[in-house]
């Protein structure tokens, strides 16, 4: 399948290695593309500058947004909560009308320090918000529960947990399911329609606290039936 | 240990069996105990009066709120998350100060239809604004991820899940752990201070999907590490 994984973050970046790995046809969406292969930074975690990954992975190209959205069957929204609507905007409405759109993304706000808190909850949620602002995308909550190493080894031992999926387009989390279960995804609960993305986004403070307490990010939530 | 269970609902009687039963001295607390024992209304959900389920236990005893705090060593807040404030009110603050004040209420909001949202979240927790309130008290959040089923047979089958604790007193979460073991609860996840309890309270939305989605609720969360 074609895919387009927007963000060139360890998200991105994994979530991008994995399908590719899989034998997709994976292309990552960025702002520019001759800036990030030129960028030489490493991130606030130390990973390595995209250029490194990128050399490391030559079956999955870099494309500005809106032509790796062009050509992809298949959307992932892997950029930062609080980009993410400005992202999906520059991939272009017409690039995302009738597509699925797998919104990995979580409502961060880091502004009033740590932990972050969320900029939309409960009575809304930032999949729901893409949704309205993309009426003719397909999307899919789901993954965003879980650091982005247990996203493509959710079957190494001691992770094996729980992926959910929210949408409104049964076929859209059919087609999300059967991709969660070639990734390793076992036990893939679907949740309901978009607004239970609700229940899903706000679980990332527990998750933040249980990180905190096991002091690294390599668990995951298993509902346990 | 001598223990006040607060709430005469489905949370406060399975708690209130589950210690008696573990060879506690146990009291729940009420509002008004010869109106709680006169009513013959069952609950929402079908459960029987108070009365029958105290004929089936005769070794719990029903007190006023306060006469319950003030006899305990322990008491817990089995209330509903919006009428909590007000009944530890009744208990006393001097009947509370001190005291362990384990809380394993939701902060639910039915007052814009179903699903409930919460009225306290992200920047505050209902755990917060109880410790604020008495301050002499040692709250702890606890066991509010689960149904009351699930909080009194943890061991059983199927719902072998994780349960939390928040707290800024560490004597007082250790002996929460310690009545935690003796109900069955193996493993207990210490989140912090009492600020992560937002991050458990913000869990329930996402439980009352999953309990949406599985169509009963007979599960719990596992952290798999």
């Amino acid at each position: 399948m074609r895919i387009a994984v927007l963000g060139t973050g360890i998200v991105g970046r994994m979530l991008a290695g994995k399908l590719d790995e899989l034998g997709n046809e994976v292309v990552v969406g960025t702002r520019d593309p001759d800036k990030t292969m030129a960028s030489t930074d490493t991130d606030y975690a130390g990973n390595p500058p995209y250029s490194t990954w990128a050399g490391e992975h030559p079956g999955v190209t870099l494309a500005p947004f809106a032509d790796a959205a062009a050509g992809a069957e298949l959307v992932v929204n892997a950029t930062n909560g609080s980009a993410s609507l400005e992202v999906l905007s520059r991939a272009g409405e017409q690039n995302l009308s009738g597509k699925v759109v797998a919104d990995v993304s979580n409502p961060l706000d880091f502004s009033k320090g740590l932990p972050p808190t969320l900029f939309v909850k409960d009575d809304d949620s930032l999949a729901e918000q893409i949704q309205r602002a993309f009426p003719e995308a397909k999307v899919v909550k789901t993954l965003n529960t879980m650091t982005a190493a247990v996203m493509v080894a959710p079957d190494a031992p001691g992770t094996q947990g729980t992926v959910f999926v929210s949408g409104d387009d049964n076929g859209a989390k059919s087609e999300i399911t059967e991709l969660l279960h070639s990734m390793g995804h076992d036990d893939v609960v679907d949740l309901g329609d978009l607004t239970t993305a609700r229940g899903a986004e706000m679980v990332l403070p527990l998750w933040l606290r249980v990180m905190g307490s096991l002091g690294n990010p390599i668990f995951n939530f298993k509902v346990v039936r």
